[in-house]
């Protein structure tokens, strides 16, 4: 596991290749189209910029350090390879505007990734639910009932739900094209975007080929989904104690991995925040910035991707969920909800037969379900054996069918419904 | 203890009181409608309720802080003042569903009031930006032609209409109701979500009591947003630099103030993801994330309603922006795109050519667009008066009308249709 | 402008006055040394300055925050009351130097202040340590062995002892005076650092008016002080968890309360470096960093307080620390260190043979150290009931008395020498 | 320069195996020395260990990422390497304090670099300062009076020097021994630590395993110096402006690059105090860890070294910074300064004259120290023409030859006596 986290941290450089050359063959048609470039110029060109990405990916490319970013490197390899012709097509657009069109067509593939990434653990926790719909385990905030693993569960698929809806606003925000605002050429700017596909045109040139917020836009939407694993991590982490026993201890320090690697996320937010602190119009975007979106999503697309495999491997134990369930119940609470209800007393003469029962239990030595109905019965000749159903977790859960309950037949109607949804949208 | 921890932040302690008396009262509302409360009871209670805001509103109120929270402070107090009716309120509902309820509803609140006020800033972008449509001014990325003023401020417009994107976007998201998923009690939770203005019910009582994931999202547009105030205010700044001179030197400092605001912004959202990462299963959501929230908040807002201020009082000095407009193009790129279009030379021989005219020029200690004609097509008979329209800075931006550039007709058109549009809008 | 922002800190405005009040006496002595000021004005200004120093003190100064800083503040206060030579006096010095001075003297003390609670939180730690310096509790990392209760609270009295030299050394560095460097008036430097209890005089006048590394060093010692503490409040969250038992489960939201307040700092930190990257020259330092300074010492300070009050109430159920110590010892790698140790037996050997035992105790259902001898020697006839000393948890802890080792006569040895010099430093 | 900041990120996994090889190797030198293992075997385990650090070093070792860290990959090749006697090596170990131990070993490494780079940078400052001792720019905090470059250069000596000390009193505290507190076996511990080079043995097998402030400590000691060096960017990027022109504007992208390098690493301290925020009792460090230090050291490395360059590389224009200064002087509080000393007036005297002479000037169209001597002398018959002495930046400069003040004399006086120091140092 540690392999899959780590790798990768090479190739940040040459990172943005695919979709500069992307830009620069649209750029190439359209040039031609207006007859500012030949036929033939163009065909070079179009040739050149396939020998330079075959280069790339075969690892055959010498990148220039001191050319600053792919661009610079695409076109001076592209210049060497086509001459002439191609300095006219550098000379129809803007660096600082390609560099931002890079880096947005790139941005839309990886938040299109993460959100496919997304579904796919939605999945997973869906089908996991719906087989411990049932399993009860003890509720998790202060005041709470026990729950099942699976209501436990359905959690975290509406929380990834946000996180969804999250990364597909950054996406949208950010589907706008830059290209030809500020160049001095007179492209047509919407068949531009349209041929790169974004779906709107900037509206002012400074926006066009300044504009971050994007990226900061991206990094945290990452941050706030790492919270939600890192939190689910930290959880199970907390299951998988020899002293919890909920889940299999072995799978203790794979949680605890995925956790530390979900901090490093809010600290390149931060960095990110300090660095756009930049001494007035320094050049708009630069390597660092990609490379921090880069730390940032290939992180959380990590993350995604092994928390989807620990929960396709989840396996509770359910029999240690139910006891830590039944021995943080006292029932007291429970039988003041009954009583109310059933019984129609008052709040202050329920309260007050359920500590009579509660003390009479104690005394002896027992837990209030424990204690025989017609020892109950003195106390108030309105309790029925229903009270048991009341007092047991698994009873006591399967009455709350409320919308939102953990009710196990709540688990399997929202799993079922999320999976065809899922299914349908893919 | 919570005193101590607390002290020297009494205001934020009692922030949330309107919210959770609003849920109180709804929420009684429904008890009585559900018989669940007396008539006289209810009533009672709303009393009280209205008693307590009084109270607080009058600085009569004793916030008692081993109490822990503004809701718990409530609740003792309503107890002291109706007696057992309202201990039957607080046991039909849970305590983590109502902070989570109260932090939402207050959320909402200033998330809508930061929307506002990004729509008067936007406004006065607009008027200020028509006022300027024409003042020409250096363009301020590296390799990008003269702009106007008007077209300056616009980019600020388009950054401010993202950040209300994002923050309704946010509010969007975070407008519904964990009222009712936790309690005991079978209340009709979509009415409870009505009655208090939400727009939907949540689907899971795990995620009702502990979603903090709208708070991050909140901190994060405010960051984003105070990112570009900040960016806005240092360029500000450097304008008004005596050396600079766009602006009086007399904003310098006001600008910084807001520049050095905007800084703690990303610092509480830096602390902020560090505090979620807590011991597993700890109280959901604290007095701290309130704190959180109203910091960054209240920062924003005001830094919001400063820069609007500012930009009012612009008077930006047309004369010393224009100097340096043409001081910093020597025209030489102009020419080359010039002979591109007008004499349909190749690159290579339009760059030829513009060196020997900038040659010329230098050898005579003039700028480019200081030669006279005649020397001028002594290097190429057809060039014509024409050139010199490229050559000055204002005729090089009336030229560049392409959507997105810096003409001031483009300017003139965007911005009264922002205007037209944002008064619809209101 | 100022006022609206910073409205909601009032307190933090006067945060320096006594430092400024210290500095301008010094300052005034020296000038009537110099004969730069008559006897008479002198002592009209020193006068003031006292007089000055009531109206704060008794909340009837009237703070203008057009005015941006205290020191103007009480400039301005002191013209009022002593006309013509208070404006000598402030000709005499820089506002940036004194702003300075104010900052470092006041973080002197705050500084001197933490490092004293720091003592008392050590010297809470020690009593405690030696009164369970024989509870046994498991090992807290992965390998190790159990431990004891004393030996664990040791750690923290190691931890502590590092963050004070931390605080101490950051307080050796700042304690160096700017009096003088700027200004015009020429002072003998070295007597205005005395007066004022500084160690050195700065060396360069651009430094010792801009300088703010200082404030970056304590707000680290603070950060790192309070990683420490929420570490530990933390743990003894987990101890007091109902599933854990160590501590009273009435502890736990105490510590909880803790560790959230302490990631505070960590966010102060970032947001400081981030606004240090301010437009270049802007004023070298401001009211920020005096509140940010003021927020990390003073949450660090209350932090160490309340840790100090929980340490001294810990009251550890030992009966549970020895039953969990106990069965997290499977004794199989005690006992292969004991086979090595005593039977001289190779690697290979020792492990083969625990294992043989481990087996045969597993086979009967009873831990290791259950298994009687006789069927021990079944095995390896050279075993003694020496391997039972082995396989205890109280005697295994007894038997690590190597330095560092957490036997408990060397937590009693520790312990006390600790609290000897703590009392002798004092 | 791109490339060299960028470069060398690959090997994090490896970076700790020269100092776990050492480890190992000091500890079976002393087993051998007690007779726990056989001359043969040492001799065996240490070839062993020699052909790992030869197939490390050749690029041919295969690096195990199930295996968690370099630690466990070197023992696991070792076992296949030498088989039984590398368990008794590790045996007699444990884990957690090996990594620990590595760490502190390559932090000592990498702190005593990075000190003598700054060390570097120091004498590459002193060098520039001494050959612009006398070069006058303006000051550059708002109410002072003109420099020198040399006196701005010399303050970036003084805050290096405090960053030294900052990381010499890391390293001091960070130089100490957790060898053998947790392992059973019976090491002399103050022996294994001198084998190592460690200053002292740690008191606390706890606090031995688990402690990582001193990474925190390096982290901070880190991000202060990269302040330093983003403030001397961001300025020196300020001078390269077109705008202020004291530098060329070839060299601003530079210092841009340099600028936003340098905020990573608050980015990485951020992301580490988040980080340790984990859940209780997790292995005490990871890779992550050592990653964030590499990143962190290795930032600021290769920010000192470049900024060292770029101060040898320094070439003010000294007629423009001259310029800069006078425009900047208007020479009324230098006037009111020399009419107290040289007439003796009293300052309400003194600046109602300084105001007439003034007022002169601006109605003549001049700058005060061009209003001729006679016309001077019709305010006061005193003035002689000593006043232009003191109304000339460069005499002004002079004479500010007080402890810390700006004067040639003082620059050139510190900066050889930093030279001495600081050669003699080395």
């Amino acid at each position: 596991m540690r392999g899959r986290l780590a790798s990768g941290m090479e190739k940040v450089e040459t990172l943005l290749y695919a979709e500069d050359i992307e830009g620069a063959k649209a750029q190439t048609a359209m040039l031609a189209d207006a007859q500012m470039l030949s036929r033939t110029d163009a065909s070079a060109i179009m040739r050149g910029l396939e020998d330079i990405r075959s280069e790339i990916e075969a690892g055959a490319f010498h990148y220039r350090h001191e050319l600053q970013d792919i661009h610079a490197n695409i076109a001076q390899r592209l210049s060497e390879k086509v001459g002439e012709p191609a300095q006219r097509l550098q000379a129809a657009h803007s660096r600082n505007e390609r560099l931002a069109t890079d880096l947005r067509l790139w941005a839309k593939k990886q938040v299109a990734r993460i959100d496919e990434q997304l579904k796919l653990y939605q999945q997973a926790l869906c089908k996991k639910a719906l087989r411990h719909a049932g399993a009860v385990m003890p509720g998790l905030v202060a005041d709470s009932q026990p729950i099942t693993f699976g209501h436990y569960l359905m959690a975290f698929v509406d929380m990834a739900a946000r996180d969804r809806a999250r990364f597909q606003d950054a996406l949208n925000r950010l589907d706008e094209s830059p290209v030809g605002a500020l160049a001095p050429s007179r492209l047509d700017r919407r068949q531009a975007a349209q041929l790169l596909g974004f779906a709107r045109v900037m509206q002012n040139s400074l926006d066009a080929a300044t504009a971050r917020d994007f990226v900061a836009e991206v990094l945290s939407a990452s941050a706030i989904c790492a919270m939600h694993l890192s939190r689910f991590a930290e959880e199970l982490s907390f299951f998988a104690l020899p002293q919890i026993g909920f889940l299999s201890p072995d799978e203790d320090n794979s949680f605890f991995q995925l956790y530390a690697k979900t901090a490093r996320i809010s600290g390149v937010l931060s960095g990110f925040f300090s660095a756009l602190r930049s001494p007035a119009f320094g050049p708009p975007h630069s390597e660092d910035d990609t490379q921090k979106l880069f730390d940032a999503v290939s992180t959380v697309s990590m993350a995604i991707e092994l928390m989807t495999c620990f929960v396709a491997d989840l396996a509770p134990d359910a029999k240690e969920m139910r006891k830590a369930a039944e021995a943080r119940m006292n029932g007291g609470d429970e039988a003041v909800g009954y009583f109310l209800r059933s019984l129609k007393l008052s709040m202050r003469q329920a309260q007050a037969l359920s500590a009579r029962l509660s003390n009479k239990a104690q005394a002896r030595g027992l837990p209030l379900r424990s204690l025989p109905l017609e020892e109950m019965r003195e106390e108030h000749s309105g309790i029925t054996e229903e009270i048991y159903t009341i007092l047991k977790a698994s009873a006591c859960v399967r009455s709350r069918t409320q919308e939102g309950g953990p009710a196990p037949k709540n688990v399997k109607v929202q799993a079922r419904r999320w999976l065809k949804n899922l299914t349908a949208a893919s």
